[in-house]
This record gives C-alpha cells, sequence and structure tokens, in this order.
C-alpha cells in the first residue's frame, strides 16, 4: 500500500472524517424522528453542497452533472475517458435514518480521500456520484435520479405528484434548474459508455449480517418481485353456530390455507437453493360487515413476492396461480388478484462479484455473499447495460426509520473493500 | 285424527290463517329493510296485542304474565296445574326477517287453533308463550325474556344499555310496567315446576335443511361455545424483500398455520363423531402500520368455536393452546388471547327428542336430526332444569336479515310434528 505513516492512524483518521461529516449531515437533516431530505429539495441539495465543500478540502474535483447530481473524482482522473463510478443518493424517507444512501456516497468519498492521502491507490479511474432522488416515499415511484441519469424515466414517473405539495416530478425538476426536455425524450444524462463498472455501497435492510456476525458482504443480485396490492378472496357470509363445515365457503380459511401452502411452497423452493423471499404485509376482514358470529364474506391482503432469479418467480407465480385455483375448487371460493406490478431482477456482474469476494476475503479473512431484498439504484444502471456490484454493510433495526444503526468500524471495512478492490481492478 | 270435514282443507285453512298473521306482523312492523320489532318496545307490545286479539278471535285463552309477555292455552286448560310449554319470542334483531322468533310463536298458536277447531286433539295441556326481548341486539345480551322468567338474568344485563337510547334494561322495563325487584333478587317469575316440557319452534339460521332437501328437523341439542374478541399474534417487523425466511417472526405466516391446523383438528374432531363448528369471522393487520413490502408486527383476529358437546369444546380448547404454543415457540411470535367469553352447550332432553323424531316420522316419513348453532331460549330453560325440545324449519339466507325465507309448506309441517307430538304426549 505504499505508506509512509503508521496505517493505523491514517485509518483512523479516516473513519473519524467519515464520522464527523455522518454528524453533519444528520444535524442538518434532523426531524422531529430521524432525518429527512426530500428528493429534489432545497434540503438535498444542501446536503451535495456540503458533501462538495468537504470534497474541495480534500482536494478533490466537484462537478455538478446535468440532473444537478454531483460527481466526484482525483484531480489526476478529471478528464479519464471511461472511469468505475461508486455511487448512491443522498435523499432520505421520511423521518429515516441516516445512512440508507448517504452511507454509500461518503464511503465513495472516503475511497477518493484514501487514495487522494497516498494511502491507498486506484488502479483505475473512479467518479463518485452522489444522487439525488431514490425513495419511492415522496413521489410514491423510486429510483428517480437514476433513471433520469439513465434515460429511463417512465412518462407516468414524469408526471407523478408530490406527496406532499401536490406538484409533478417536473414541477419539481424544473424548479431545480434542470432542462427537462431529454428526460421526457429519455435521452441518457450520462455516457453510459464511459463507465467501466457501477459499484454501490449501502447498509443492509435486513438482519442476515447482525444475526451471522459478519461486518459486510458482497450483493450477487438485487431481487425483482411480483406484488399484489389487493387480492381478494370471496367467499359467502353465514352464521357462525348454524353452518356445518361442509357447508361453508369461508374465505378466512381459505386465506389460511394459501398462507400454508406459500410457506411449504416457499421452503421447498429454498431447499432446492432458490433464492426467495415472500410476504403477506396486510390482511383484513371489512370491518364493515365483519363480526365475530359470522362467517366473513370476504377477506382482502396483499402479496410480495421476491427473487433475484426470474425462472423463480415465474415458478413462484405458477404454483401460486395453482393453488388459488385448486383452494377455490375444494373451498367453494374464488379469488380475484387485481392488477399484479413486477419488477425483474437484476443480477450483479460476476465479475466484479468476484472481485469483491476477493477483496472482502483480504480485507476479513472471510467472504461472504447474499441477495439484496430492497431495491437499488444499482439495478437501474445494470438494467441499462452497465456492470455493476454492490457491498452491504452491517445494520441494525432495518431502514426507513429512524432506529438504523450501523457501526463506523463495519462501514470502514466496506471502504476498505471498496479500495481493495479498485487497488486491484484490471 | 277424528275430524269431521275434509282434513286437508282444515290444513288449509289453518296454513292461511298462519299466513294472514305472518303477513300482518311484518306490515305492522315494516322497516327501511325487513322488520324492526325492538325487545321490550311499544311495537313488541303491539305484537302481543294483535297476537292476544287473533288468539281471542279463536276462542283461545290470554293471559299476560309478571314479565308482560302473553301466555295463550285452550280454555279447557286455563286452570291445568301443570303443562307442556310451547314458545318463542316476539322480538326481532333490526331490519331482520319476520320469522325469526315470530315463527314459533305462532307455530304454537296454530297447534291450540287446530285442537281448538277439533282437528288435533292434546294429550296433555299446552300453554303458548310469546316472550319480549330475546336479540341482543338492542341490549347487547340475550336470552333477556327468558332470563327474567327463570330468575338469572345477571345483574350486569340489568344494567346493560340500549344501543339506541343508553338508557338500562331495568330503566325500559320499569318503563313497560314491571316490578323490577324479583328480577333483581333473581326470582322466577314463572313457577318452573309446574312446566312439564318446553318446545319450541324455530326457523333454521343455517343452509342443512335447504342442502339435504328437508322441511324441518329434530334438534339435538344447542351448541356452547368459547369465544375470543381479539387474539393478538405479535411478531417482528421487517422489509419484506430484505428478511430471509430463516430470520422471521411473521405473524401473517403463523395466524394462516394456525387457521390450517385449526381446519385439520376441526375434520378430524368431525371424523370421529363429534359436533363442531369453528369461525373466524374477524382478522386484520393495523392499517396504520401496515404496508405491502413490510412483514407485519401483529395480526388481530377472533375465535368462535361451539359444539353442542362440552367435552369436545374442552378437547377443542386444549388442541387450540397446545397449536398456538407450539406455533409461538416454532415462529417466534407471541399469541395474546385476552378475556374469553364461554356458554355451556345444552342438551335437549333425549325423551322428547326421541318423542318429536317420532313424530317427524309419522309426518313426513323420514326423521332428521341436528344441533342448533345458534343459540334459544331453549338453552336458558333447559339450564334451568325444565325439560326442552325444538323443533327446526328450513330457512333460506340464513336469519337476521331481510332476505330470511321460510315457506309456509315447511312451517306446517313443523306445526304438525308439534300436534302429532302433542296428540302422543305422555
Amino acid at each position: 500500500m505504499g505508506m509512509m505513516h503508521s496505517p493505523r492512524t491514517a485509518q483512523a483518521d479516516i473513519a473519524a472524517l467519515a464520522a464527523e461529516m455522518f454528524d453533519d449531515i444528520r444535524a442538518q437533516s434532523a426531524d422531529t424522528a430521524g432525518v429527512s431530505r426530500p428528493a429534489f429539495s432545497d434540503r438535498e441539495t444542501a446536503t451535495l453542497e456540503y458533501l462538495a465543500q468537504r470534497a474541495r478540502a480534500e482536494g478533490l474535483c466537484v462537478h455538478e452533472d446535468a440532473g444537478r447530481n454531483l460527481l466526484f473524482c482525483l484531480p489526476e482522473h478529471e478528464h479519464a475517458p471511461r472511469y468505475t463510478v461508486i455511487a448512491s443518493h443522498v435523499d432520505s424517507v421520511p423521518m429515516g435514518g441516516n445512512y440508507d444512501g448517504l452511507a454509500g456516497v461518503i464511503a465513495g468519498l472516503m475511497v477518493l480521500v484514501a487514495a487522494q492521502r497516498g494511502l491507498r491507490t486506484l488502479a483505475r479511474p473512479v467518479r463518485v456520484l452522489a444522487m439525488r432522488g431514490e425513495e419511492s416515499a415522496w413521489f410514491g415511484a423510486c429510483y428517480l435520479g437514476s433513471k433520469i441519469l439513465t434515460g429511463t424515466l417512465p412518462d407516468a414517473e414524469f408526471s407523478t405528484t408530490h406527496k406532499g405539495d401536490g406538484r409533478t416530478l417536473g414541477a419539481h425538476l424544473e424548479a431545480l434548474g434542470l432542462d427537462t426536455a431529454p428526460i421526457r425524450s429519455k435521452t441518457p444524462l450520462c455516457d453510459l459508455d464511459r463507465i467501466e463498472a457501477y459499484l454501490e455501497l449501502h447498509i443492509e435492510q435486513g438482519p442476515l449480517l447482525v444475526e451471522r456476525d459478519l461486518p459486510a458482504a458482497v450483493v450477487t443480485g438485487i431481487r425483482g418481485n411480483f406484488r399484489y396490492r389487493n387480492i381478494r378472496c370471496i367467499g359467502r357470509a353465514g352464521h357462525s353456530g348454524a353452518v356445518p363445515r361442509a357447508y361453508r365457503h369461508d374465505p378466512v380459511l381459505a386465506f389460511g390455507e394459501l398462507m400454508h401452502r406459500l410457506d411449504g411452497t416457499w421452503a421447498h423452493l429454498l431447499h432446492t437453493g432458490r433464492d426467495l423471499v415472500a410476504t403477506c404485509g396486510i390482511v383484513g376482514t371489512d370491518p364493515a360487515r365483519h363480526a365475530i358470529a359470522r362467517i366473513a364474506d370476504e377477506i382482502a391482503f396483499s402479496l410480495d413476492i421476491r427473487s433475484q432469479d426470474l425462472e423463480t418467480l415465474d415458478r413462484m407465480q405458477t404454483y401460486l396461480d395453482d393453488e388459488m385455483a385448486d383452494i377455490a375448487r375444494t373451498r367453494g371460493v374464488t379469488f380475484d388478484c387485481g392488477p399484479q406490478v413486477a419488477v425483474a431482477p437484476a443480477l450483479m456482474d460476476t465479475g466484479i462479484v468476484t472481485g469483491l469476494m476477493g477483496a472482502m476475503d483480504a480485507v476479513t479473512g472471510h467472504a461472504f455473499s447474499m441477495a439484496s431484498g430492497g431495491g437499488h439504484d444499482a439495478a437501474v444502471f445494470a438494467q441499462a447495460g452497465v456492470r455493476a456490484g454492490m457491498v452491504f454493510v452491517r445494520n441494525r433495526h432495518g431502514s426507513h426509520n429512524p432506529e438504523e444503526a450501523m457501526e463506523i468500524d463495519d462501514f470502514m471495512v466496506g471502504v476498505d473493500i471498496l479500495s481493495t478492490y479498485m487497488e486491484a481492478a484490471s
């Protein structure tokens, strides 16, 4: 690594810098609980300005792109024709945690700072990209910033309205001074061919690394999903005491059987080595009609099925359709699934995954990989044809809430994995 | 049967009388949908007065008891020391059907009319009892009239308030002119020792007789029940995409498994010849917290388990406790059942059941018996030590709703079973 001074002290200095930046931004964006950094807002702009000021103080170059995102690089890479992007977003959900998004941006900056301070080397040019507008909480649609950059923002999302002020995304973008013509015509705002690879560090949004006692992980893919917002299972009402079992059309028991089968199918697919999660987060009988002594006439519920493997999603869809048809037939109920929403999985580039695994092994002595359950900007770049990779950092209590808790030591393991990867990148 | 005129014509005359009385009372108590005859109301009093007028026109004796219920009998039985009571209630639920309750009263009157007209004989004295206040819809507690008569009205129910005007039951009884001192001291208002047997005809509240194509049935017992209004299954919230199956504490899947096991246990107990119905009529995740992409932290649901056999209820309780404990252990969730409400089953008298079965066989050529899922005044008398029996009449669309539909021909089969039983009663 070619350092003249104590590497331990130098590393501690970088950890302290990162911690100070997290604290400053947390203080700037504090809400009554957690932090709020709305997408495409002045608060987001102020966060980017703070990052620019700190980066300039470290001797880094700072540029704003056509999406009013910021790009950071070493002075010697300012005119590099091709580069690796290390990116994440600076917005947060309302009253969210400080690390979802921001950790990835500061991680990228710390990779540059370590190189600028002569502690690490970069085998290839790197641009750190601090993006706006990833969280769906503000406009109802997610990855807006990276969709704008890659020219993939759907028309409907350009017109989607802000949950707070009711103004469209387009109006918000124009207020920020963006030229929205290329966005509407789906022209990428950045030259995707110049991006050799896209890397993103993110806090893990599940409990796996805490449970496994691991500081970080390499992400193999971002799960796609199919979802039903409101499946109705329709049976027949009746007196709870007076209708014998053989004459019931009980949608609650039909739902129970579907959940039981779904759970069994899920376990089976996991046993065969597939990646899958399945969630019914919303369920209910109708409060206007239900009663203790009345067989319900209907139950409504949601389903969210995710996998990083499209074939597994297809298979699960087939199982689910078959099971609903079978339960409908045997129990005399009907299922009305309503509209389905689907998002394709995004696999990370196998070369990058292998490289990051090697880097993690070098840093921690143990490489670990996992799927990402939540979606990330990395999926948008991967789907736009950019080779992508992600690193997860251990985090307690999930994300999108004020209790989100990442340790700075774990964060620095993630930074070290990125630096080690970029030192070896060919 | 000792009739001088065409028995077919005479029977048709009685059917026509019954139909006319049903129609008149329906017209008197019509609501925007169905009928409303509130418990202990002027509308209920008017219904009793109409019945008294029609009974007197047939030459029957009419008496009011200390509960302001009406008693009807043949003139020759006015001073009989002991008698069989044929009873039911005249109140209805709000916007209910016309037959729930009223059918039993008019059936008793038709038994008396057939005897008074010399078409049938009564082997034992009969008093037809038209009661007030059976439906729980008005004061939140059921069988108030029969509990008052048998001296078993709980103190809490004396003070329970009317859902509409907020006044207590006690105040309503005093407004009707009742002496409430014996009610409060739990002194029976009637001499239970004088009642040789208690018979009640009621429309079936389930679909069994329609499904089996039978006009009537003899009731073997009235199911008791245990109920939980609000069981909470508490798990742990999490990101629907990011938490692997092994680390979930999903209360919705725990509920699904409980329903699946409950259904299996129910089928098993039916296969071994036991009487049982089980219903979860209310279930829901919390609308203030649930989301499609969030593993729920909690689900709440009701349970209503009914059997005419106390041992089956006890066994079901044990199974349920064991299954909840097992699911809680294996899934890392907790069940908080909250308060349980239990009502003991009431078996009908085996001698009366046998006699009614013989009567039904004589009338229809086929005797059929079943349990009652709903509760009835007969259970109150049975629990007060009176030998009781019930006859169900086929009815479409359940009860407690305006679509309730009994055919007058089926009703007359039920009347014929009661007359035939009383002809043979020893």
